[in-house]
């Protein structure tokens, strides 16, 4: 049998800045990521979340301003366009198609720009857009929530949803540049601003015990939207976090089945469905890690102590730890509206053997291949028991 | 200003293997490409072109039979489907729309196996929904055209058409494993067979004057359908070629504007939108390769011995060196129909500057960044008259 081999290696690197004010006119940043000269001007065109551009109204005008102002950047080819931001914008293929037609329309080569600006949602589209057309356009994240800034955001995954599935269309394409402007995070809502923390939570408690100290001893002033220290500090070790998982792992485009960045979600996924997304993805990932906090505890791995501080934390920053869906069709696995069936769905879009990662102790994870689920509804049980004394008293020792 | 760098390095390796009969029951070739045990058993599922299984009437049997025989390899969850081959499967969203759902309804994750069998036009299509499903279901490419053998069925690229521009939306993705097998050659219509020698004429004249030797010399023994002994040192060489550039010239995923292989490409692109796909895609590139050797010999880089002998070569392996849609609009590059539009598209496609591959001599190219469309205009003619005489006498010295 005759045989061929092809094998190469492709380097992949991209910077992540941190910055304020962005398109301010003092503000360098965005003219350090373009060469000083080109033999060959590339494009730039903008997307962003239209209720970014509520908040701050001047941000187009200013983005015009700032190209007019350096002559070291691609041209602007049209005004910046608005998009919704939101799940609704991965829902609907409409809003993919109308990206394409414009960089269709406005010649938008491989070596031209793409700059989404907005939430995870819209950078998820975006992303996806920017990664098959023309096979790849170079793409830049500018995004504006904490969770976006401190996790999906600076990562090299995209997509959109489909067939009502969570991402079931995407690829991995890492960006060009990612710059996280923290003045974007001042006009976020309060819910949002706390959301965004339950990735760094979920981080910190898989690879970090210090962080996670941080995050524990700051509860309250994180979650007191606009306390910008810590939430900057927040935010530039969790994205740190995420990067030296993705980049030092060894796995970047999950060809393997382990996920351990997913620690808490395979839940999370199925509540957002079940609550057709009336909650926030990082609300259903506090509740996702309360809940395989609760499993880690019930199994032996986590002591009582460390569980009780997990959740009294998680409580601290205002997260719910329990919501009617989690508990709904529990006793029923194979009901489709049971957060079990979120088990299943989990392993077919990682494909592989099923992984779920769980505590050994605070700041360290750990993989097991099976689940008990009569042990996991013992352990909503006890999240709902929780909650409701919660309400009454906050204090955990009590329950 | 603060920053953090993302920095890493993936590696990819595939296997191309080439055979006859591969899903007869003796040929071992398919079971080993999977492991000999698993922990998980994976899915597989197979997308066929409807006009191969018309030829090999008992192939679906024989792969079920096979899957039956062989315990080592993956699920096979559904008899093979058929889909349409050719440019209309990239033209209408709705054929990898059917790819999707099929993904959806069998559940084939990540760790699953597509099988694409047929040409070039089925593959690129069903590799664009492997690569973006889930984000990457592994795909095995199983061309059944020498073009497809040679040249496209074996790189990391993958396409459909959108809004009627080739190749619009796309990735890079490298397939899991290729197999080669020559015995669906031999039911290739004529015209098949003959064009996708076009690659190998292209890839010999910009890398490797013996392997065009090779072509110059057994034209009539390769032109004759299935004369199979020179075809397979064709396929092997061609690929092999092709295969050194794509892993060893530094740039697999196509980030700069370079692009050698695509020699003769600008116009093969545009002749095959302006004949709606009435020529082939080799037929095309034929006539392409005439017209930038042509332009090499006007500019004063080839020498006219070489220009006459690879004009010959073309003629002698049976291709046509010019068709009414080359000049029509020619005096005219602004038309849209003329195929100088063709020159802009690629470089919109490409983006960066213009580059185009000519040649210095045979088995060396040469890139250029700009062209002079008067002297173009000048090889249209050239190549019209040349190609009127040929009809009345086959030997190039008398033009």
């Amino acid at each position: 049998m005759k045989f061929l081999t092809q094998k190469f290696t492709v380097n992949f690197e991209y910077p992540i800045f941190f910055t304020e004010n962005l398109f301010e006119k003092t503000n360098l940043t965005f003219t350090k990521i373009f060469p000083q000269t080109y033999e060959f001007k590339p494009k730039i065109i903008f997307f962003i979340d239209y209720e970014v551009s509520i908040a701050h109204t001047i941000l187009t005008q200013q983005i015009e301003s700032y190209f007019q102002k350096y002559n070291n950047l691609p041209e602007l080819v049209s005004k910046p366009l608005l998009i919704p931001g939101g799940e609704i914008v991965k829902n609907n293929t409409e809003y993919l198609k109308q990206v394409y037609e414009i960089i269709e329309r406005h010649k938008i080569c491989r070596h031209s720009y793409i700059v989404g600006l907005g939430g995870g949602a819209l950078l998820d589209m975006i992303g996806f857009a920017a990664s098959t057309a023309h096979r790849g356009i170079k793409l830049i994240r500018i995004p504006t929530t904490v969770l976006a800034q401190n996790d999906s955001g600076i990562g090299v995954k995209n997509a959109i949803n489909f067939f009502h599935k969570k991402n079931f269309l995407g690829c991995f394409t890492p960006p060009f540049v990612v710059i996280n402007d923290f003045n974007f995070l001042k006009t976020l809502k309060k819910r949002d601003w706390i959301a965004g923390i339950a990735e760094a939570i979920k981080v910190a408690l898989i690879k970090d015990k210090d962080f996670f100290d941080f995050i524990e001893k700051n509860a309250f002033a994180l979650k007191s939207p606009y306390n910008m220290e810590p939430m900057k500090k927040l935010i530039y070790r969790c994205a740190e976090l995420h990067l030296n998982h993705i980049g030092k792992s060894g796995d970047p485009f999950e060809k393997g089945s382990s996920r351990p960045l997913d620690f808490g979600h395979w839940s999370a996924h199925k509540l957002e469905y079940l609550t057709t997304y009336r909650i926030r993805h990082g609300e259903a990932v506090a509740i996702g890690i309360a809940l395989d906090v609760t499993y880690s505890y019930l199994l032996g791995l986590l002591s009582k102590k460390d569980w009780q501080k997990i959740l009294n934390t998680i409580a601290n920053l205002g997260y719910k730890l329990y919501i009617p869906e989690l508990g709904n069709f529990a006793q029923n696995p194979d009901h489709n509206q049971s957060i079990f069936k979120g088990l299943y769905e989990f392993q077919e879009h990682l494909g592989g053997k099923l992984t779920i990662m769980l505590l050994k102790e605070i700041g360290c994870g750990m993989e097991v291949n099976e689940v008990n689920i009569k042990v996991y509804q013992i352990c909503i049980k006890k999240l709902e028991l929780f909650s409701k004394k919660l309400n009454e008293d906050t204090n955990l020792q009590t329950v």
